[in-house]
C-alpha cells in the first residue's frame, strides 16, 4: 500500500469479527464501518455536497461507466479531476463499469480481452478493457479505484461463474499492472456468484496479492439476503485483516449488520435516495415508511426525533407528505438527506459499540434474528 | 393600516418615481425594491427553506389556490400556519386565487357571488367567493394577503374588462368586510386589462379604501411588455405614496426596471426556477443560457463572477452543463438557486442606486432603449 493509503484496526468485537477503525486517503479519513453514498454521475441525485457533507458522509462513489459515456473523463480531468468537478472534498472511490456494463448495456461481447457494449445513451459501440477502465480511473482521480471485474447475473450456472471469476482474477492483474498513480488505491474484487468453494478460491488468489483493499462484489444482484450473509462469511475470513474490506451495493441494515460481524468495513448502495424518488424514508430499526401514506397528513413530528439531519430538524411528516402527494421535488432532497443520514448514523452506531466492546449485544437483533430482512419490501 | 405593519421610504429618485424603502411585516422587514421569490405549494419548487435564506429572499409568496386543493388550509392551520408548515420564518404572501382559478381551471362559472370551478386535481367541483377566499388566507396565516379579484384574459374585449374590474372592485369591498387578523395586511388589486381608463378609474376607486399596500394585477398575461410599462405608468401615480405597491407576476429585468422607475416596490415571478428547470440561467443584463449547450462543456468558470451564490461560488459551467445533459435534478436546484439570487440581486442593485440617488443614470439602458425584452425569448 502506498505510504498515502492506511488502514488502522482501532478495536475488535470479543464475540464478533467486527472492527473499528480508520482508512487513510489522500482527502481525509474514513471511519469504519461506514456507509458510503453513491454519487453516480458526480452527484448524489437531489442533493448538493453541502448538504452531503452534512449528513455525515466521508467517503463517496461515482461511477465510471456512467462518467465515461457522459461528461466523459477528459473533461472531469480537466476540471481538475472528480474532487474539483463535484466540489466534493473528501474521499472518493470510482467503481470499474463493470457491474454497470453487465447489467445496463445490451449487445454485450465478453471475450478475454474485455467487453464490447451498446452504448444505451447514443448507440455508440464501446469496448472496455481491464486497461481501459484503469486508464478511464486514473483520469477521474478517485482516492480508490477498483478493478475491472466480470459480474455474472443470478441464477447462473456453475460454468458461467467459474469462467467469470477466473476472468475476473486474470483481469485483476492486468489492472494491477496498467495502474499508475501513487495518489490512488487500487482494490481488488472477489467474484465467484453464491458458490462459496468459487468464493473462497478467488478470496486466497486475490489476497495474495497485497492490495490497498479488498472488496466482495457481485452480490445484491437478486440473491436471498441469506447467501449474501453466506458469501461475505465464506469470503472475509480470508481476506487480510490489515487490510479495509468493502461489501459492493449492499446497504440494507440486517446485511450491513451481519456483514460487519463478519469484518466487514464499508458499505455502498443507491438505496437511501431510489427510496427517497418514491417517497420513502427509512427509519430506525429498518422500517421503510412511504410518506404518502394518508397517516402522515396530520403528523406534525418530525420522521424521527433522535435524527439530527436537516429534514428531522425542521420538517414535520405532514409536511414531507404534503410535498411528496404533490410531487415536489424537494420531497426526493429531503427524503434522501434523511435516508443517507440514518443509513451513516447505523454504521456509526455499529462503530461505537465495537469500540466500547458491546456490538454482540446491542446489535444482537440483527445478528441473531432470521426474520424477514428489510430488503424483502423494496 | 394596522400598527404591526408600516412602509418606510427612504429616498426617493431625483429624476424618476423611483423610491426605495423598508416594508415591516410582524415577520422582519423587506427592503424595497425586492423581488419576492414564488413558493406554490408551500416550497419554492426544488430548493430548500435554508438555501432560500441563502439566496437573499426576504418575502416570500405562497398560492391560495393550490394550498387549498392541497394539503387544505385547516392542515396548514393545524401546523402553526403556513410560517412554520414550511419553516419560513421571514415575511410571507399569499395570493388570492384569484389568478389561478381564472388561469388554471375548467369549467369556471362567474357570478357576481364568486367562482365555481372544477378541481383539476380529482375534478370536485369547488366554489371560491371573496369571503372564502379571505378566510383561507387568514388561516394559512401569510403577513400579506390579496384580494381575490377577477383577472380578464388577453387579449378581451372592453366589456369584459369592463365588468371583471367593477367585478373586482365589488369584490374587495366584501374582502375587506370578511378580513379579521390584524397581524395579516390586505392588499387591494388594481385590474383593468389593458384599458388605461378602466386602469385609471380603478386604481383611483381603490386607492380611496385606505389599505395597506396596492397590486397592480392582471399583467403578464401574454400582452406585448410595452403595454405592461404603459399600465403601470397609467396606474402607479394614482396609488397612495404612503403604501407599498406590487406589480403581481412580473420578473423579467426590463419590466421590473420601468415599473421601479414608475414607483413600484415588489415584484414576483415564477421565472427564475421554471427556466432553471428548463436548464436555463438567468445572467447580467437579461440574458438567458442554456445549460445544455456544447460551448459549455469545457468552460471551467462560474455561471457569474460576481455573483454571491451558492451555484457560483462552487460549481462550473462546465458541471451545469453536464447535470443538466444528465438531466440530473441538481441541475434545477443549482440553477434556481442562482436564478433567484439574480433577480434578488437586480432589485437590491436598483436600490442602491436609488439610495446614492444614481438609478436614472446607472439603469438608463432599462429605462430608455426600446430594444426587445427579455421576456421576448421566454
Ligand atoms: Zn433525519
Ligand atoms: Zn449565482
Amino acid at each position: 500500500m502506498s505510504e498515502k493509503f492506511s488502514f488502522q484496526v482501532l478495536a475488535e468485537c470479543s464475540q464478533t469479527k467486527a472492527r473499528a477503525g480508520f482508512f487513510i486517503t489522500p482527502h481525509g479519513r474514513v471511519a469504519t464501518p461506514r456507509f458510503m453514498p453513491v454519487g453516480t454521475l458526480a452527484n448524489v441525485k437531489t442533493i448538493t455536497t453541502a448538504q452531503l457533507g452534512e449528513t455525515g458522509a466521508q467517503m463517496v462513489l461515482a461511477n465510471t461507466y456512467h462518467l465515461h459515456l457522459q461528461p466523459g473523463e477528459a473533461i472531469v480531468a480537466k476540471a481538475g479531476g472528480l474532487h474539483s468537478f463535484m466540489q466534493w472534498h473528501g474521499p472518493m472511490l470510482t467503481d470499474s463499469g463493470g457491474f454497470q456494463v453487465f447489467s445496463l448495456s445490451e449487445l454485450r461481447q465478453v471475450t478475454d480481452d474485455g467487453v464490447t457494449f451498446r452504448s444505451p445513451r447514443d448507440g455508440q459501440v464501446i469496448n472496455i478493457t481491464p486497461e481501459k477502465s484503469i486508464q478511464i480511473q486514473n483520469t477521474l482521480g478517485a482516492d480508490v479505484i477498483m478493478a475491472f471485474d466480470e459480474c455474472p447475473p443470478y441464477p447462473a450456472s456453475r460454468e458461467v461463474v467459474e469462467d467469470a471469476t477466473n476472468r475476473t482474477y486474470r483481469w485483476l492483474e492486468r489492472c494491477i499492472a496498467t495502474h499508475q498513480r501513487q495518489d490512488q488505491a487500487l482494490f481488488g474484487i472477489v467474484q465467484g456468484g453464491v458458490h462459496l468453494d468459487l468464493r473462497a478460491q478467488a478470496a486466497l488468489e486475490v489476497a495474495k496479492l497485497n492490495l490497498p483493499g479488498y472488496a466482495i462484489g457481485g452480490v445484491s444482484v437478486g440473491e436471498p439476503p441469506e447467501l449474501i450473509h453466506q458469501i461475505v462469511e465464506a469470503t472475509v475470513p480470508l481476506l487480510p485483516r490489515e487490510k479495509p474490506r468493502y461489501l459492493m451495493g449492499v446497504g440494507t441494515y440486517r446485511e450491513m449488520a451481519k456483514a460487519v460481524a463478519a469484518g466487514v468495513d464499508l458499505f455502498d448502495c443507491v438505496i437511501p435516495t431510489r427510496l427517497a424518488r418514491h417517497g420513502a424514508a427509512l427509519v430506525q430499526q429498518g422500517d421503510r415508511w412511504n410518506l404518502k401514506n394518508t397517516r402522515f397528513r396530520e403528523d406534525f413530528t418530525p420522521l424521527d426525533e433522535t435524527c439530527p439531519c436537516y429534514t428531522c430538524q425542521n420538517f414535520t411528516r405532514a409536511y414531507l407528505c404534503h410535498l411528496v402527494r404533490s410531487r415536489e421535488i424537494l420531497a426526493y432532497t429531503l427524503l434522501s438527506i434523511h435516508n443517507i443520514t440514518e443509513l451513516i448514523r447505523f454504521t456509526q452506531r455499529m462503530r461505537e459499540a465495537i469500540l466500547s466492546d458491546t456490538f454482540a449485544t446491542e446489535f444482537a437483533p440483527w445478528l441473531t434474528q432470521s426474520a424477514p430482512t428489510d430488503s424483502s419490501n423494496s
